[in-house]
């Protein structure tokens, strides 16, 4: 290397920062490929008054995914794939809109759940969508404490998803949630753990930030953990679960994105939040610090 | 910095060691202080007939903690004390010897539990100890289900012990067992999150590498996420917890002493295990074994 070049990539990174790492900091290995920052929106968070609109927004503002709800989404894959014909964007993950309760303690509630489970999954599959977001039971909906709850997870209900998953060519994700809305599953490690335990190619894992700003300790330990199985992100301002920006420097999602490129994280940060102004402003300024946080990184 | 510097720096640490972590590698921030290795025996695992055998065996090894068990700890404090005067070694963490079951469903279970932990951690106080290791309950100890239970040690048990450890200058020290053990706190993250709840500066953490083998998808994240409250570590053989190293390749702690370096861990590895060998020998080469093995961390 001449001088000129090392004093060119001193000036870009600042001296210090080239430097400082092999004398003292702690380094992770690379991952295997270099993390991206695929931006999603769900479908009702997009600014637009059609599917059309939203997409050309979307597109607008470099967000390349768009998440719908799962709830009658076998009727509307026509309607997505003519839309997104020709498109830059792709459909991110589906969320959930099943019927039933996963981790119910009656079997047939289930029961219920499976069916409508694997039902959205196969038009996740025909859609190319990366996978169906599943809470296995909302506070009050199942009896099970998390010992048997988890029993019936592991053992019986997700083998059963993971394996129509995988024939669909997608995954069921599991979503940990915070303590208000779920006490079963609230930490991203936790459904890493279950996720290895399950051991099935079509069973995958999500962090959202808003469940997070409140059970976790470390985004980016909870990333790390999750790496092997962490198949989505959701994404809302960390006060008020409104778009990110919103509740201003609360708003900053750095240590998580830096648990996302540690494990060369390939997958969507997809929005899932509400909106407490002009949407088309708001959403288009959280692209990009969303983009500068990544870059910080 | 100077060119002449520059290629100093370079040639010490390898060019390429310097420049690669700016141009592709994932890295976190520097821990506050450069972490260390201080390897510790339980009293049972070190070598020797006697007390001061076992020391002296310690200081022979580099060995700088001694791990004695609470059962009876306040009538031993002198006993301690004489032998560690003018010693390199220290009391490191206390393991449990309490009676009664901080988590019961009892609470006159709960309550002798308490008191019990209370007597060891005003000896471990004295003794200069990082704190005294306890677990909520083993399997079959109580009858509260992970909610309830959980709810009781944050808003009940754990601030009051933690109150009288800091006034003793010590802590108590939560540790995580796998599922055979103990279903109720298995992961090192779920204990960093009852930590953050409880937030009491004398209710602290500790990692077991051998429940982490069964329990976590990544010892480096779970140490990362438990960071602030990290007080201890356990070690041992990875499939039939013997000393590290008679479990031949199993015995990888590297992924986990990142995860004590990323943090800037300043306290003890202690050795909690069995032998199926010769002692002596099994130890020696254990101490070489985690000095390598932190090395390439």
């Amino acid at each position: 290397m001449q001088r000129r070049e090392f004093f060119k990539l001193s000036a870009m990174a600042g001296l210090a920062t080239v430097l400082a790492p092999a004398a003292n900091a702690f380094q992770i290995p690379d991952p295997a490929k270099k993390a991206v920052l695929n931006i999603s929106f769900q479908e009702g968070v997009a600014y637009g008054n059609s599917l059309n609109e939203k997409l050309d927004f979307c597109e607008a503002n470099g967000v390349v995914g768009l998440e719908p709800g799962g709830g009658g989404l076998a009727k509307r894959v026509d309607e997505f794939k003519k839309a997104l014909s020709g498109r830059k964007v792709k459909i991110s993950a589906i969320c959930a809109g099943f019927s039933g309760v996963p981790m119910s303690d009656d079997p047939k509630v289930r029961r219920q759940a499976i069916d409508s489970i694997k039902e959205i999954v196969t038009a996740a599959g025909e859609l190319g969508s990366t996978g169906v977001i599943m809470v296995p039971a909302f506070n009050g909906q199942t009896k099970l404490g998390n010992q048997e709850g988890r029993k019936i997870m592991v053992e019986e209900v997700l083998p059963e998803l993971g394996e129509h998953a995988v024939k669909c060519g997608t995954h069921v994700i599991l979503e940990p949630l915070n303590r208000g809305e779920a006490y079963f599953l609230r930490q991203v490690e936790d459904g890493a753990a279950i996720c290895k335990d399950v051991n099935n190619p079509g069973v995958a894992l999500m962090g959202d930030f808003w469940h997070m700003t409140w059970e976790e300790t470390s985004d980016f330990a909870a990333f790390v953990s999750g790496a092997k199985w962490l198949w989505h992100v959701h994404m809302a301002s960390r006060k008020k679960r409104r778009i990110p920006g919103e509740d201003g420097d609360a708003d900053n999602y750095i240590d998580g994105f830096r648990g996302l490129k540690a494990i060369g994280y390939q997958h969507y940060v997809s929005f899932e939040c509400g909106c407490g102004g002009d949407r088309k402003t708001l959403l288009e300024n959280a692209c990009k610090l969303l983009r500068e946080q990544w870059e910080q990184a």
